[in-house]
């Protein structure tokens, strides 16, 4: 709970109008794409780095937690305030402050939504690469502090690959800058990237250096379907293996085609067991003879049927499954889990079976959509949260297919983060020694653990001398 | 200075011929690329990583300074005992455990040499991108713990940019992982990036996993001479700003063309006041028309005269200059000093002309070369240690070289590092609360201050109660 005297003094910093607390306020702010809500026990929307550090300092001195939120579209509880305190969110900080053509970079406040921020630099003939599933909603900010990925993220990498700069406000109130303009810096530890991914836990992002790169003058989109999803798996494993770089390679699987089918979206062949769709990038010539070889090597591995689009209107209409597949898959059950194991490239074939075994093992419906051209897989779980029973069988499967995707040499989050969501899985990826350090980072930022707690580490949990608070 | 049991302890782990503490040894490591030298109290070679973990279990113990070495060719003074002590050499560690082409990726142990694993890689047709200067000698451990760049580093990026895990040993002994062979991971804090560059003061790097990318088919090389040194510099903006992102765009300057004309290279046309050597690499067809394109922005820009390489052997020659150059400015005067200046790219003219007219006012025989296509400066003052009045001049020039460079933007280093060439300035880039926040990093990996100490943030002095050590 927070105090009127805090409250009051939060509000005079922000303006009254910026500091809400209605109950339909705090049930507007409760939840993010991931399950579960929490009530906050107010939301405060500042308009400068100079009001974020105003606030901070009252925070750390009185413990009130804060919980930062860029569009709340992350899929792991990040967002959300899990022992109440306030929600930080960022509406009115959302201004691209400069794009750079000359540097080849945009310095942006962190509440600017990525698709707009891609808009406004096409007109320059420049990109912003990271494209997560959420960029007509999901902020920059948001962006970096989950260190988002993409489809395009195969030949472009992700948020943290186009982090030059940032600004950070410290639970002190303290502002420091990091890196700029410059395209090489090792100056000094390396805060940026340690701020990329770090989940609100480290401190608050109020300015952001991105590089970008040129705009590829073109593209080309391809659909290959297969009657057997192993075949569709190798042939990932057959494009990336032969030196092309594919901007997109994703896949999906038969579970999510018959979803889409039903909903309205695309139909496909009878046999369809599997889909790529796959995309290249770059000089006209050269996206042309990609596209060819690329279309050869799914018919070699036994691709029933492969569409090329030589138009943009034909290459949206191949992405409308891909685009559905989340709508699609959410009408089917009250829930989807969308989960997130990540593997190396070459086993690929190896965790899909698992997932299929587990679906069978645990009788649930689990479909699979990966980015499969980097090994990310998004297993979508399909499911009721108020099935006591079912949701007991999901963990377990959730228990075994991470353990399974850990022996494989993989990562707990390829791209949608720890939140809430992992923090019990943890330490199947790191040791005690980890652990520490990174609870040891923690606490040098945020001493007295006042920044999304419960999240990402459960470093609340784990700092014992703290736990006397509220 | 180290006890005799402390000193048997060291030894007993490793081998008696591992352990080196002859004067002749000590001298041996007493400097790397940086000038001034400091005797260690041992040298040590471990062959594990378990040899390793028992070493940094007796040094955390007994308080012995750790300073771990590549090959010495950094030029910041970041692997030398500047507070005695052991260095830890990796020659044993030098194996390339396993080159994973379906994974496009290799696992290295930190004593292999750059050189080795690009001949290794590229029997698969891949390519590890980094490409220091020092590739021949340098090894990966050094080239992570220094985040090395390269002239391939305008189109590829740098030594973070490959990096997908470690394995660390901590001054405790403990051993973490972190990353491994899956291309995107956002599990916890990123520990991978923050090793990287942190110039051997959190950790000692044991195992290294790096990305590669697919061996480009084609390359095209020209050289442009201009008249006019910022006609050269306008020329690097107008090819970065047209969207071709070239592999390599050096700039060499009269200063420097003359002292390698002097030392039996390459001569150049009688008006050349500055060189600019260009790569292009990717399919044949699309870089036969960017080299076209280049030389076209060049002669608009005023080139003189533009050489096209058509056979890698005509490409060696246009190279034979800037391969020469260090050799040929340290053969001038008895000390070059290479610097390490980096600005917005746009700001590449702005501080070409304020180091011509640093040299001039401190009466100093400067030259410049530079990774000029992503503003990474290496004025090369030729100098000579031995006469305190020109150090002084040149402490003076330096001093204001990087206040101009901070206020376009820039950073104190591009890729040569901190070590104790910059520590001074330090503060010029960072405000105190990150400096505060750096320190807090070092203690929690190193609470005893025993890694590299005397280097990179000065931490041993600036962290008081451990002044009583030794």
């Amino acid at each position: 709970m927070i105090s009127r005297s805090v409250a009051d003094k939060m509000s005079a910093i922000v303006g009254k109008e910026w500091f809400l607390d209605t109950p339909e306020d705090l049930a507007t702010y409760s939840y993010d794409a991931f399950l579960p809500e929490f009530n906050p026990n107010g939301v405060i929307i500042p308009g400068s780095t100079g009001e974020i550090s105003e606030i901070m300092k009252i925070a750390n001195q009185e413990r009130i937690y804060i919980t930062p939120r860029g569009a709340g579209t992350n899929i792991c509880g990040g967002s959300v305030a899990k022992r109440g305190g306030l929600i930080m969110a960022f509406h009115r900080m959302n201004k691209i402050l400069e794009i750079d053509p000359d540097n080849m970079c945009a310095v942006v406040q962190p509440g600017v939504v990525n698709a707009d921020l891609q808009k406004e630099v096409a007109r320059y003939s420049l990109m912003y690469p990271p494209d997560p599933a959420s960029m007509f909603v999901s902020t920059i900010g948001g962006n970096v502090a989950l260190n988002a990925g993409g489809p395009r993220g195969v030949k472009y990498g992700v948020t943290r690959d186009y982090l030059l700069g940032l600004e950070v406000v410290l639970p002190s109130g303290g502002v420091i800058r990091t890196g700029g303009k410059v395209l090489k810096s090792v100056s000094g530890y390396d805060l940026t990237r340690l701020m990329c991914g770090s989940e609100g836990t480290l401190g608050i992002i109020t300015e952001i250096t991105v590089r970008l790169v040129p705009l590829p003058p073109a593209k080309a989109t391809l659909q290959a379907v297969f009657s057997d999803l192993d075949d569709a798996a190798k042939a990932v494993s057959a494009i990336i293996g032969s030196g092309i770089v594919p901007t997109t390679l994703e896949l999906i699987d038969k579970v999510v085609l018959d979803v889409i089918g039903n909903y309205g979206g695309a139909r496909f062949h009878k046999d369809t067991q599997g889909l790529l769709l796959i995309e290249v990038d770059g000089e006209d010539s050269l996206v042309a003879a990609q596209g060819e070889r690329i279309e050869a090597f799914c018919r070699q591995r036994g691709a029933v049927e492969v569409e090329r689009a030589s138009t943009l209107e034909d290459a949206e209409k191949l992405w409308q499954a891909r685009r559905t597949a989340f709508g699609a898959v959410a009408s089917l059950r009250p829930n989807c889990i969308v989960e997130d194991a990540t593997v190396p490239v070459k086993k690929l074939p190896a965790i899909i079976r698992t997932i299929v075994a587990l679906a069978d093992k645990y009788q649930l419906k689990i479909g699979v959509l990966a980015h499969a051209g980097d090994g990310n897989l998004h297993p979508l779980i399909m499911t009721d949260l108020r099935d006591k029973d079912e949701m007991d069988r999901v963990d377990h499967a959730l228990e075994e297919m991470y353990e399974a995707a850990m022996a494989m040499g993989g990562t707990l989050s390829g791209e949608h983060g720890i939140g809430i969501a992992k923090n019990r899985f943890m330490n199947m990826e790191f040791n005690d020694s980890a652990i520490e350090i990174m609870l040891g980072i923690k606490k040098v930022f945020d001493p007295h653990v006042i920044l999304n707690p419960g999240s990402f580490l459960s470093i609340y949990d784990q700092i014992n001398e703290e736990k006397k608070w509220n």
